[in-house]
């Protein structure tokens, strides 16, 4: 433990230019926050997390865990704990880790049997459980194709609940090329598609799903972006017995995800 | 057209109130934003749209749906849309309408092939999303247990999607009671629990799902209350392949209501 830190401090000050996307770029950092994510950050391979922030209460609270930190621990105010985080109701506990996100050219090296790519996801909350949801289901990697939330934003770090640590994050790239990429090594291709030509039960009993697979979803309002739906192998709509329109986004691709994961 | 009706008129003060569930259970009424679900509210049996507020460009904006309206159209400010929006972006266009949700009897009456019972969950999102997935599945209804987000709070009729006005709500019902009636009538109770004895893909293979079905789904951080997940027929998780140690409770609750749409 050092001295308390204020929000005038300069290490302060820097950390909180990780609350944006710029500034995350220019670091090549993020913040994690809270007991559970910074918990999976000093769970991963060493040298990720640089330094970590504790309100004294939170340093007590997790004495535990922060005994572990191979790197410092800093003692900040609650409000300096504020400025760093996103949420109404900050937990006083920030680690600043290194982007982990790997470059493209390693998915068509070693593509994994499901991975997903984000054709201009809007909603952060939204990038974070889709990350949940491909880590549940086995999926080894996750592209935020360029236009897409930030996956290292905090509303996303907290939706994706640790399995930011867990999923190889691939981040603003094209995802056209990245597509044909895997298509000429096997990879299926599926772009989710409201108005789809095959029916998600169809394509699980035709075998459709039962290699490797890329996943596309699109923007929440949008959908997959029409070049894109037209180049992937099928366009998969979820059959729907109710009234509803569509289903959300998250929704949507937790039954695709799941229906993949059963059919592999 | 009337009048434009500032924040101060009584009228906008008096809907404005509708923004809180107490003033909503006061008033018997509730707000509906945007195109979407005003159009869907109009589209309801007669009745149940009391007044909509249109600013003027979203009156010009949405001419031919409003001219359906059979009841008052009242041009407001800018300022008196925002009042009633819970939005950083309003959309200008705001019905009040009454509340519709049913008595708990009318499933004991008459149980649906596919229903849901929400124990507990805290975030209105959620509810809303909960309750469009449901929809899509082809649910009859969802009952929002004693202590759950309330579904005609804005955040919930946004999520919702207007599948409140496509599926019946019960609302403040205590579930154990519920539970009980359902079970006599030959409904099979399933408690959707990441510790849970039984699979997913288990209770499918089983014929578990096949008959009529209420699922019940807990609180987000907590789950589904232990004496209620005692009395279910089973408790169901969800075959985890990856790293994730559990879901989103919304992406959770598609995987589980498509799942059982696939095998009635």
């Amino acid at each position: 433990m050092s001295e308390l830190l204020t929000e005038r401090s300069g290490r302060v000050a820097a950390a909180r230019k990780l609350t944006r996307r710029a500034g995350r770029d220019a670091a090549g950092a993020f913040l994690a926050e809270g007991r559970q994510a910074v918990s999976e950050a000093l769970a991963t391979a060493s040298g990720d997390v640089r330094e970590v922030f504790a309100t004294e209460a939170a340093a007590a609270a997790h004495a535990d865990l922060l005994a572990t930190s191979p790197v410092p621990v800093r003692r900040v105010t609650e409000k300096a704990a504020a400025g760093l985080s996103e949420t109404v109701t900050p937990q006083g506990l920030v680690a600043v880790c290194a982007l982990g996100d790997v470059p493209a050219g390693q998915l068509l090296d070693a593509p994994p049997s499901l991975a997903v790519g984000l054709a201009g996801l809007a909603d952060p909350g939204n990038a974070g459980t889709v990350l949940r949801t491909a880590d549940a289901c086995g999926a080894g990697a996750v592209v935020f194709g360029a236009g897409s939330a930030d996956p290292y934003g905090g509303k996303a770090v907290r939706s994706s609940a640790g399995s930011l640590f867990h999923v190889d994050v691939v981040r603003s790239t094209p995802l056209g090329p990245l597509v044909a990429g895997l298509q000429e090594r096997g990879v299926t291709v599926l772009a989710a598609d409201g108005g789809g030509e095959t029916g998600l039960d169809d394509a699980a009993a035709s075998g459709l799903l039962a290699g490797p697979v890329l996943w596309l979803f699109g923007n929440e309002a949008r959908g997959v972006p029409p070049e894109l739906a037209a180049a992937a192998d099928a366009r998969v709509r979820i059959p729907m017995r109710g009234r509803a329109e569509s289903l959300n986004l998250a929704a949507a691709a937790a039954i695709c995800l799941y229906t993949t994961q059963l059919a592999q």
